[in-house]
């Protein structure tokens, strides 16, 4: 039988007339796609329209509920108590789900956006809030995290659906976590390179970290990037690396 | 049997550190609460906290939508299309639902706010828009729509749920619209003349025009206004009428 | 003595990670920048970071005021009373004041956008509004006109320096009103096109209408848009073509 | 020669149609404004028309810069680069300055709001910024200050003009912070003895500690809140207080 694995990005998150990556093309190549809940991005026709798109392409649909800073995208640390970040959690995946509903394609996952998602990883009260609020608003919808993290071990203690994922082009510490950005070779620019690594880290079901050490995980779905220039092409590397490897791609409801 | 009929009134329209009216006061006194979702006011925390106080009262609650305009607290016409529409109602049920499940006390209704709600009474297009978009997140919702308009006729054609109001201190003209605000009458300020009025008006099934005309509708609701001075005191009497004439005042699920 | 003319183009539209045009390539082409004010586009940081690029390539910069909407991109007719268009006008200008001094290169003029620039245009009020704002806040800034419109005739009247600007890609009803867009013949797509046109009302004086008739007005700039993929070209094209006319592109301070 | 003090406020933070505060009882009491510039509070209406009746009072009126977050009224450390701080404190003095101008009253000061003061006082890198905004914008611009911060040492050494304030109502640790206020005393809720004590502090030229302890320092300024349900009540007594003392209430430009 063949090893699977999704491959996800995120979308829908231009705002207006403004643009942010070319979720059209990304459509014809990942398996989920995390759809921007108008807090740090997104409104709902592009929430719409990229939930009928997805619908087209058989392409599985969540919740990408971030920070409401659509000034900072979502990226910065905005201080909220565990509660506010509950409710906030609450309304972007019911605003997803009416609007996945109206368009005919229901969202199946939720995936915290940015600092959000950072947090969810590295911070236990803000794991719990994430899982709290996906728990309250409806207990069948995945729980996409990041490996490795706090909202992982969490979601499975409190009896959610788990599925965990690794970045295709993103270094790893010794200890799981993605090494800091300002440190040289913290992004993987090569995409031959990150294709091949990542086909080898879903056959092992192991993390490779930038030390060389391999630390064993489940690995349920690869996350590309789509809001860089060089993001289609990355993207689409990264699965032909995948398929040539003899992995599926393939969504993971 | 008891004649019957739900008060219903605006809440949870405060944004952050802003307040708007006196929601706990009137929590006490109304039968139905329309929740703000966030858009034309209201944030998660008030959502939550009013389903949650609505809930212990006993009051049932209903997605309030309106536009996108917080300066404008929603009284604004702002110019979208009938798409643009559907997909903003939709996106504000959604929200209103997560946020009422996360409370543990579901919403039933929807009520269009403001500006908005003005046009689902007298511009069709507007009232399919709103109506498309319940029917499609949740046609089991209640439509709670103003008597006499299209979006009543509408919804009643669609199949859907349907639940008319009519203003408790607002004069109507021989059309069944509401009399401009500029115009003199339109507002009943007398308080007990207000609750005598609507007493009368719900026992005979029929509006009261400013001419003395009466034009036979349903009447399931009195809207009483919550973000003026006296609102709670108006609401009180209004309810304190209808009860002294036999009226049980009763939400319509 | 040679023949000047403005070009001039809308900048720093982009809000915070979504971007907007390409304003590095545009300022090596026009001689006047219209600064967004944040309010329908643009944010401190952008605007900071554009006039500072205008004062190194030596173009001249103009408060870019539009309405505060920043989902519509403050191009649809938001209803806002005159007094209100006076407040907001200021309002963005003043902050266009205080970042341009902060970057060295002071404002010289203000030209309205999207739908309030076309109101300046069509409608008495909206244009007196807007002059009046020009006026209280700094009587010296030029008003940048839409040629043959109500506010270029008032702020005449109200001793405001003016200059007025025609549209190098957009074809003219015989009242010098823009035809709309729906109509076909509405753009002038071919670039080699509208340069020459530009050209030819530069060097006569007048606006070229779509029946073929002339209106003589001043035209003191060009306008070229800034936010479509072929702006850059067409921009590039419409210069070449008033130089290669022997007109000289000159900003008009 | 009679002692003299300011007395300040902050005002205009309410938000279309969200009120907070009552800034027309306050006026009557105060000798300075500091009027929110529409990003943590505010908008240009409430902006202009504060500053006209700040005019007929004969109250000096300031630029009262904030965070850009209107949910969390300015009182949340948003993360921002001390260059970002620069540029959204100098559009917000600039569009003060604007409004101002309208109103026919030019504000003579800047005083930092909420969390973006209180890092003023704590931290060497914000109090910079909004230094540089001021100086950068209007170096006439008189800068209001924290008692014995970073802000008032750093604007002293560029040649700022510096007015300090004490707080009428807060108490103070030895090293001339605010006692948090989760620290029982933090907040001295007696009027009187609020107005007592604000009396002899200015009297003496020093900060009382909580502890009992004198910190010598320069104090032009008393602020007072405006937000609270006693806010005028106690504003009224601190004045009280201070003129029976023999202190004119006077605003320091």
């Amino acid at each position: 039988m063949a090893l699977c694995v999704d491959l996800n990005s995120d979308m829908a998150e231009g705002f207006g007339a403004y643009k942010m990556g070319d979720d059209a093309a990304m459509l014809s190549i990942v398996s989920s796609a995390n759809i921007a809940c108008g807090l740090h991005g997104g409104d709902p026709e592009i929430m719409a329209a990229t939930f009928a798109l997805a619908k087209e392409r058989g392409v599985a649909v969540g919740a990408h509920p971030g920070f409401p800073d659509l000034w900072g995208f979502g990226r910065r640390n905005i201080p909220f108590s565990a509660g506010e970040i509950e409710r906030l959690v609450a309304y972007q995946i019911g605003a997803a789900q009416a609007l996945s509903a109206y368009a005919g394609h229901p969202i199946t996952h939720v995936k915290a956006h940015g600092a959000l998602g950072n947090l969810t990883q590295q911070d236990e009260t803000v794991a719990r809030a994430v899982n709290n609020a996906i728990k309250a608003v409806d207990p069948n919808l995945i729980c996409l995290t990041i490996a490795l993290g706090h909202q992982e071990r969490q979601a499975r203690d409190m009896g959610l659906s788990v599925r965990s994922e690794i970045f295709a082009d993103r270094a790893y510490t010794d200890e799981g976590y993605l090494v800091h950005r300002s440190i040289a070779g913290a992004v993987i620019h090569d995409a031959a390179e990150a294709a091949a690594r990542t086909a080898r880290m879903v056959r092992d079901g192991a993390i490779e970290t930038i030390t060389g050490k391999r630390i064993e995980t489940s690995i349920e779905s690869i996350c590309v990037h789509s809001d860089t220039p060089s993001a289609v092409a990355i993207a689409r590397t990264v699965r032909d690396g995948l398929e040539a490897a003899g992995i599926v791609v393939r969504n993971f409801i």
